[in-house]
């Protein structure tokens, strides 16, 4: 078995670099440079046409798509409980995944890439200004989740085992502070994430990825 | 088992309307008039705070967003084979599924919904016609989907059943002609999608949403 990850360090393929991390597998964590422009290159178009982290090659099997690639290491590595096995919680543990991927994180593409919904500097200012607000809410949306977990006596987004939830929660968190959120905007939801960052597999990850988790220092707006 | 589904007319919720009607179990499809600004009421926010549709109730329990609502649905009813079942085969499906749900979907909401972006009218403006443009092209995109998987002998998008991803394209390719994007523009794609409409509970699904493919005659752009 050969796994390869594509990712880029702080972006969403930190997700699966953590699972893949926990799940002790021998695997090539593989950097993407997008600084550089290297998901555009003809050799990662042919992996990736969308140009995109990350990739799990699996095999010389390619999977994208961060919500498809956990499914499939939870369903390769079942012992690791990434998701829940009963039909509610993994439901209720997807809906919120599905959330962050098809809200929360897209609302951060506008803070931080405003130039993918308008070629008008104008309206891109524009977009920035009203996106960073937003994201404003649904940090607070998501710290609401973390409160009402913790009072249910859960320990993880998902209960009782960490998984992508608490990874991604990580990621959404720390992109809150390049757009100017700072941990002390939403304290309880920094609590919960620095609990997320001393789980060994999340630091080894950020190691590698060499992040910082406040960037408020060097903040686009 | 008492399930309920809320749901819009055209709306995503399309997706797990579908899957219910193809289950043949006995579901109760619940409208939620949005132009009406049902989902802001105080009623339906205690269903789903976040004013959105669908949700899937099941013996008082909800679930939203629905890439959870059908691997939900999957689980309840194994035997109709929503998703493939072999490891591969399904992270794939997914991972079109995500695509679908976390970039073709939000695409179109810029087009439908541009002030959910910006107040700045001229601002709105031009997030609609850059993402009219980038609309076609996710849609010549899932044009070539389905050229591929015809041309591997496949029937339906995840293989021999036809399922949720199918559902979705026809959602998105309708969608498109409220964008003016007509089926002349992709005839593969709409020749796919007719043969989705054509499928019972697809056209049972039509009915009760009274919904019209062509939309294009009432294109907003």
């Amino acid at each position: 078995m050969t796994m390869k990850l594509f990712y880029a360090p702080g972006a969403c393929s930190f997700v699966p670099h953590v699972l893949l991390e926990m799940s002790g597998t021998n695997f090539e964590p593989t950097p993407v440079k997008l600084h550089k422009g290297e998901q555009y290159t003809e050799d990662y178009k042919l992996i990736n046409p969308r140009s995109q982290v990350p990739v799990l090659s699996h095999d010389a099997n390619v999977i994208t798509q961060i919500v498809a690639i956990t499914l499939y290491l939870d369903m390769v590595f079942p012992g690791q409980h990434f998701l829940p096995s009963t039909h509610l919680e993994r439901a209720r543990a997807l809906s919120t995944f599905a959330w962050m991927n098809n809200t929360v994180h897209p609302t951060f593409t506008h803070v931080f890439m405003p130039a993918k919904f308008t070629d008008q500097p104008e309206a891109q200012a524009a977009i920035r200004t009203h996106a960073i607000g937003q994201y404003k809410t649904l940090l607070s949306e998501l710290q609401a989740l973390v409160v009402a977990n913790n009072e249910s006596g859960r320990t993880w987004l998902a209960g009782e085992h960490f998984g992508p939830l608490d990874a991604y929660a990580l990621t959404l968190t720390r992109w809150g502070t390049i757009a100017g959120i700072g941990p002390q905007v939403h304290p309880q939801l920094w609590a919960f994430v620095q609990k997320v960052a001393a789980q060994p597999a999340v630091a080894r990850v950020m190691e590698r990825e060499r992040l910082q988790l406040d960037m408020s220092a060097s903040a686009i707006a």
